[in-house]
């Protein structure tokens, strides 16, 4: 469409402009510090929104951060797309590995450097403007409406209950996320799957005060070494996950998508050289492509004990600390396999210390039929765009979400996203090429153009 | 010996006074801000000794807090003993817990609260005034030396130095030490050995950056997972350290020496009611007082990697870091064990991630033989005091500088300690009882009456 591309080429500059200011606001979700500033990002959305030409665009108060929510209504009887994304970023630890302020975006080699660019504020405004594309030149034909929420990095833990509450006012029928990456803009793709998350911490007590490790070092269980034993155990020599149970659901691929998964280009030299790695690692028996998308995993994020500053203590401490975290595949349950996994911390936890699991956060994984009419919508939104037709491929990271709209809203989820692996999400040094950025403006378009519901 | 005692029962109040005077000095090492009160406790102790009645007594200057150095010369061809003590303490804080002033000394119910009550002001101070009683009644045999230091809180930076500059001055037949514990008034005990230590840290790369852990989960090694993996594999099933050769020097201690060690009274339940653990953790085949007295230790004092904030962040680490420390008993050699625990973390680190060892910093054990002329004497001096017959221990914890005096100055260390485990040190509300202080002062002349060189 001409008229879609002299729009967007006239104020691309703007865009852009705009979308850095965006990413200024440092609206990190999991830090209670942060609450004026998600405040200010939920506001700063919701005023794009309306700039945008939507006919309603309200902050949804919740239990936690709020929610924006839009609407622009063209005719009921046409199909509604609800695009959701979220305006929360990640922390910004450790600080030192930036090359650039984590809210100072700054642009080097037509790349956006700032956290939150690509995961999620930059592709969600891709739909902001794409949107805006649309009514400025009288071409949306559809109804488009938004829930860009500001939990979504912390588990999204009040957006079931707003949902639920709001099933009418957002009541589509498709859900149309860009949250995901490409295999390349030479290679688009599709994701078709993402995997769920059980997400747990994992606290071990050994003696009720830190203690001096000559007085009582050899006598006396040190948690941190008991913990280490605990998380060595969950993975066998093949690196599979140790926990009764653990793969009881997993819906194992069938051979045909197997083989179709590994059609996709992967060049495993160059993945450890980005990676800087000598050798891959994971389960025996499968490729590193299906060890990322059709298994299931379990990841340490994070680990702290005893006497972490510089120099030495000779410190026994009291108490050793984990994060861990699963990837779930169809069909295990969250709940179910955060179960086994408190259950397993506790049954394995020797009489020395004490150990408290409990859960963080947890997410349904998600699978979307390329038979569906929203994806056959998006594939040829990007076959027009890209010339070429996506790649299915199954996602390794988890949008919890996902199923929660399927559930709740009766329709089905699509994932067309514009980021590429290489982004560094959740990493220093975030980024999301400009030309990602506006090739997502160029398609979305197309995707309310094709949807027919 | 009547007349010692009649001498200390006459002065007794004055030298409780002293005491406390000494102890009104805020001579904590550690802050700069008391270096006046540091000069201030040299000087009060040097003109302690002098009342005493020494030869001799200068304040030595060093790079950091000055050493005072006394002598009383009786006969050069008799033996010689060499008291080292020190005058600094350790800080205060949290000041909150204190119940009294920890410089404005206060008896209650026979014990002395205050700041270095027992280490090592009250200790150090029985020597002074043991010292006064036997030049007073005209009793001394042999002559003494006195080194009282002002560092060694703080890891006794500028010791090494001074002793090997002047081994002329501070040549001995023996060092007496009074810096640690009795079991009890009742149980006489000498400690015979102290651990020494190789202090490691150990850091492990996995990819070069941050990773999500949904995207790159279960294809990439976890640095945090292979660190627990190495920490895990480092104790046997029977908490036996698995690296190789590290046992290969220990000094196996004899049936006797362990069937000593086994009457030390100790009870097991008291022992985890106050840990409050529910069971015990270490080497199988020894006691609890074996695994901290005789046998090497292997601790983790520190671990972290990745996210430790509040609330959760789906990250795969690039790093994992841990602490490690292992307890040396004779004849592990610092040096060396320190190699072989670099070299192992080495050899153990599979290819998938990248492992590098360094050293903090190391100390050797030290052990006073049970058949050395000065060993033989402490005791016959406790068995004259107490009427029993001192158990002889292996503590646990370090004291680098004994190692310091027997390499420099060719002669044995005795561990002469009046002091309770229960005395809090390094603790608010350390203190010393008042019988401990005396049982020092009538105790300490009879060493050197007894002492043979």
């Amino acid at each position: 469409m001409q008229v879609w591309k002299d729009y967007q080429e006239k104020n691309k500059d703007r865009f852009l402009e705009e979308l850095l200011a965006l990413l200024r606001i440092p609206s990190v979700s999991a830090k209670s510090e942060h609450k004026p500033d998600m405040l200010a990002c939920a506001e700063a959305v919701k005023q794009r929104l309306i700039e945008a030409g939507v006919d309603k665009a309200e902050i949804h108060q919740t239990a936690g951060h709020p929610i924006v929510y839009a609407e622009k209504i063209t005719d009921p009887s046409k199909p509604t797309v609800l695009v959701y994304g979220h305006y929360d970023v990640q922390p910004v630890e450790p600080l030192d590995l930036w090359n650039s302020g984590p809210f100072d975006p700054t642009i080097i080699d037509g790349k956006i450097f700032a956290r939150g660019s690509c995961d999620d504020k930059g592709q969600f405004y891709m739909h902001v403007k794409a949107l805006e594309t649309l009514i400025q030149t009288n071409t949306l034909e559809n109804n488009i409406k938004f829930c860009i929420e500001g939990e979504e990095e912390v588990g999204s833990p009040n957006l079931s209950t707003y949902v639920k509450a709001n099933t009418e006012l957002l009541k589509a029928d498709c859900v149309l996320i860009s949250d995901t990456a490409l295999i390349s803009l030479d290679t688009p793709s599709l994701d078709i799957g993402l995997r769920g998350l059980s997400y747990i911490e994992v606290e071990v007590t050994g003696p009720n005060r830190d203690l001096h490790s000559g007085v009582y070092g050899g006598a006396v269980a040190n948690p941190i070494t008991i913990l280490a034993k605990m998380i060595a155990s969950l993975h066998d020599e093949n690196n599979h996950i140790t926990i009764p149970g653990f793969y009881e659901a997993v819906l194992e691929s069938s051979t045909e998508e197997r083989a179709l998964m590994a059609e996709a280009p992967f060049n495993e030299a160059e993945y450890k050289d980005d990676l800087g790695v000598r050798e891959l690692w994971g389960e025996a028996g499968y490729s590193t492509n299906e060890r990322t998308g059709i298994r299931p995993t379990l990841e340490l994020n994070g680990i702290w004990g005893g006497y972490t500053g510089e120099g030495a203590k000779t410190v026994l401490p009291s108490k050793a600390f984990a994060k861990i975290s699963a990837r779930l595949v169809p069909n295990q349950g969250s709940d179910k396999i955060t179960e086994l996994l408190i259950n397993h911390f506790h049954a394995i936890a020797p009489p020395y210390v004490t150990v408290k699991a409990t859960l963080h956060h947890g997410g349904e994984p998600y699978l979307t039929p390329i038979d569906s009419s929203a994806y056959k919508a998006a594939a040829k939104a990007m076959e027009t765009t890209f010339g070429k037709t996506p790649i299915p491929v199954r996602g390794g990271g988890s949008i919890p979400i996902c199923s929660l709209f399927e559930k709740e809203l009766d329709c089905k989820v699509v994932l067309m996203g514009f980021g590429l692996d290489s982004d560094n999400l959740h990493s220093p040094n975030e980024k999301f090429d400009l030309a990602n950025f506006y090739k997502g403006i160029e398609t979305i378009p197309y995707f309310h153009k094709y949807f027919e519901g």
